[in-house]
């Protein structure tokens, strides 16, 4: 809309010709920012930046975390904001300058040395995607705030859920923004299934308190949804583990019998397909007996093992996963996708209206009185956290419609022999001890020369951390560390499907030279307090 | 990385040759996928694509609202999901298709006729920007899995933080993806301040059950963090409002004096910069004067109108803002930035940390172990639900510095005058009644002719609704139904800064000649259930 066709708009009687002159002034600035012509210009720009920037990580080319402290990055970010604009200098130029800085400075996820966090390089053309459902910003609160989203989502929706052994008539599935939110809306539906009054009366305050038992190993926010949920979270109870940190289903059995003898509630038992600190899938199928025969609702949080569902050869792992209540899946973590992109299924249907229940005049009646409850289905606000969302599957379904579903399988297989890889590594060297056998692609490991086989276990785990900080800030690596038993030991999640065999090893090059430059004796845990 | 380098790699001694063949494939596969020449070509046609959607819409071409059922569509998405691709079509003639179809099918937020909820057609470059996030994937937990993402985040955060009048040295603030998510943690962080114990322990057993007090015309997700912070959804206590349904400070008095009789404990009181239903501004100095004397908590949802703050001609709406314990902002709503986009702010610091606490030792040891506490006030994740967010903010500050702050200013001015003038507009026609006089962008109103004027009110309710259907089902104007005080009203939030006086006319006209041609006898309401 060019700003000249706009004078003609301008004739309310009571302004003075001054306010005229200025909103006339403002409508031309406004649409100077809405440009049609500076969409395509600068788009082309962030294209060939994107292309540019993801070859020289895939290149390895730069650090993987770039320096400097955040509140020095601060006072940079601030100081964009504050800057006059040059008149000199083209609006594009400077939307690609400013591109340029903020690919520049982040982690970059795409160098095949990136083998830290469960956050993966995403397939690029996702976030692409999900560019064409930002500038269109599709809300979807209610189907026609964003109609195709939602029929993008509940067509991924349908397909996830048939691969989890579901019938897509009698499930009910959604996206959401993260798997701490799905997790908590999930747990959120359990605790009003067990306490039917509690969503308007308030949690019961009679009787045992309710407890929910969660795999030992599982996410911060189970025991998060706890303190939120109202329940605390002194009352997640621990399941025990196995050797290989799976949930032990005898263990659960005995929790959930001396519970039923006490007259303890159970919300949930919240079991793992991937546990974060390794990757442990849980036996599902005995799991669920167990929580059958208790009648307990079985939440699994596949947030990060999900994925392997698209793998023929691992989705064995997930046996049973068709016997839970509610499950959770990030895509993007094994499916490859921009954060963030999560989903949540419950085996019933009737479950996803359990968690949340409210007037909202202004948004669902609209819908509700022209049509009949089958449009209610598709207005996710109605199960959802979030009222407006945004776009969340539109990278997914993309990606999926370009390359078939057989890229997720791929995806899934080669992280995960990547794993099995660095583990053989691991374990024909001397100086390593790798902690498990990866079931995915998440491996903990410790660095153990002769210095440390002897050194007091406070000593060894100074060690590993001192060794990641040290790796870390040179830029060479980016891994993690976790703590397991007490003990810190290295972790790394590989997230990255480009990082080669020659790149674990350059791995562990990278960190015996730099373990050998410690000096176990200097340690910060033994210098000071 | 050409896949040809990788064959070296591939030399693992117990592998077979079929299966070394077959990981030779499946990376050849993966790297076709990641292809930065892909990234280049596929992001010029999204440029041409999404350039070529946003003149269309803003042009008025096609309908603001397409048809089509939901479960038709959702079958036309699943299509594109189970297609074997076409070997003959080129992945970025595909890409474009696909892009094409999904900006095709959405809602026209660009489009002048949509003057529906309060989501707008955001600056298109933001969306760009968030590409730029998107495909790097910045994950935001901790300060090093998203450096800049966190930097430029902090770097507006103080910016807004100025504008509400405090000093970011004192206070906190946070993005999160929407403002039910900010609600629900600024509620959180209330409940967990009047009740310490309640994060570990659970809420209290004993006394009188806690309430929160809300301006009566509260969005639904204040009432929904009633029922998801288990004190239930009754334990909401309205607050009465004013002639222009603002809340009023003596009725605040009177029930907070209420219930210190009682002894009932109030978490917070819930006041509105910007109501939902009809975009009320709360008297913020008076009722932080009464918060003040009762020692209560005062949480302010400015989703709405928070971004009036960077109007020097409607700043005066938040006047006391400054005195709120917490502060809500959707920057993707009056900031004119895509979903999701929220901002929670804290007026003293230490709040910030009283929302969650847990133990994660594989995600902030790395952090806290190896700097001082001034780092972990850089890892998002101690602070928000999300554990794993994304670069919500590149659009926002993207916009900003390209443009300057000036330009969210002219956006508030605009869209807020075209409310005055579609009031005087309607106040000017017989047909129409205002309900109210706009402090924002938000207007009710209803169609009222002579057959109208003595009909019972449920029958005036029910053409309204009726009304609104037929417009919005002919696809040539958006706008949507509220209610209040039990009727069904008219309602738009203009929120597209294009639309221009001369499409307020004929939204006027539409509704005017749709109106007539509708029978009243035939309404929904009277001819059955």
């Amino acid at each position: 809309m060019p700003p000249q066709s706009q004078s003609a708009d301008n004739a309310p009687g009571n302004d003075t010709a001054e306010q005229n002159a200025e909103a006339l002034l403002r409508r031309q600035r406004i649409a100077a920012a809405y440009d049609p012509h500076l969409v395509a210009a600068a788009g082309e720009r962030l294209a060939h930046q994107l292309s540019r920037a993801v070859a020289g990580m895939q290149k390895g080319d730069g650090l993987v975390l770039p320096g400097g402290r955040p509140e020095e990055q601060v006072a940079r970010a601030a100081s964009f904001l504050s800057r006059v604009p040059h008149k000199e200098a083209s609006l594009v130029d400077r939307f690609e300058g400013l591109v340029s800085t903020a690919v520049s400075q982040g982690i970059a996820l795409h160098h095949p040395h990136y083998v830290g966090h469960q956050v993966p390089p995403p397939v690029p053309l996702a976030g692409l995607f999900d560019a064409a459902g930002a500038v269109t910003n599709q809300g979807m609160a209610i189907y026609e705030m964003g109609p195709w989203a939602m029929a993008v989502e509940q067509a991924v929706v349908r397909q996830l859920a048939e691969r989890l052994g579901w019938s897509p008539e009698q499930c009910n599935g959604l996206a959401t923004h993260g798997g701490s939110l799905a997790n908590l809306t999930a747990l959120l539906t359990a605790r009003n299934v067990a306490f039917p009054s509690a969503w308007q009366e308030g949690l019961p305050r009679t009787g045992p308190p309710p407890v929910v038992i969660a795999h030992a190993d599982v996410h911060y926010c189970i025991t998060r949804a706890a303190g939120i949920l109202g329940l605390g979270t002194r009352q997640i109870v621990p399941a025990g583990l196995d050797h290989r940190r799976r949930l032990d289903p005898q263990h659960l059995d005995d929790t959930l019998s001396r519970c039923r003898r006490d007259g303890t509630p159970v919300i949930a038992v919240a079991a793992c397909s991937g546990s974060t600190p390794v990757g442990a899938f849980d036996p599902l199928e005995a799991i669920a007996d167990v929580c059958r025969r208790h009648e307990v609702w079985l939440h699994v949080d596949a947030a990060h093992g999900g994925g392997a569902l698209m793998s023929r050869q691992h989705r064995h792992l997930l046996q049973g996963i068709d016997q839970a209540d509610s499950v959770v899946l990030d895509a993007h973590k094994m499916l490859f996708m921009p954060a963030l992109c999560t989903f949540l299924f419950y085996r019933e249907k009737r479950h996803a209206y359990a968690a949340f229940q409210q007037n909202a005049p202004y948004l669902f009646s609209d819908t509700a009185s022209d049509d009949t409850s089958c449009r209610l289905d598709f207005d996710g606000g109605l199960r959802t956290v979030e009222c407006t969302k945004r776009a969340t599957v539109f990278g997914l379904w993309g990606v999926w419609s370009l390359f078939g579903e057989s890229l997720f399988a791929d995806l899934v297989d080669e992280v995960f022999a990547k794993a099995q890889r660095l583990y053989a590594m691991l374990t024909e060297a001397d100086d390593f001890e790798a902690i498990h056998e990866p079931q995915a692609n998440i491996l903990t490991f410790r660095f153990l020369h002769e210095k440390l086989r002897d050194a007091p276990p406070h000593v060894v785990s100074a060690f590993q951390q001192h060794l990641r900080t040290r790796v870390v800030e040179s830029g060479t690596f980016y891994l993690v560390t976790t703590q397991l038993d007490g003990a810190t030991v290295l972790r790394t999640a590989l997230m990255n499907p480009l990082t080669s065999d020659a790149d674990l090893a350059t791995l562990i090059t990278t960190l015996r030279d730099t373990a050998r430059s410690i000096d176990v004796a200097q340690l910060p845990v033994l210098a000071g307090p």
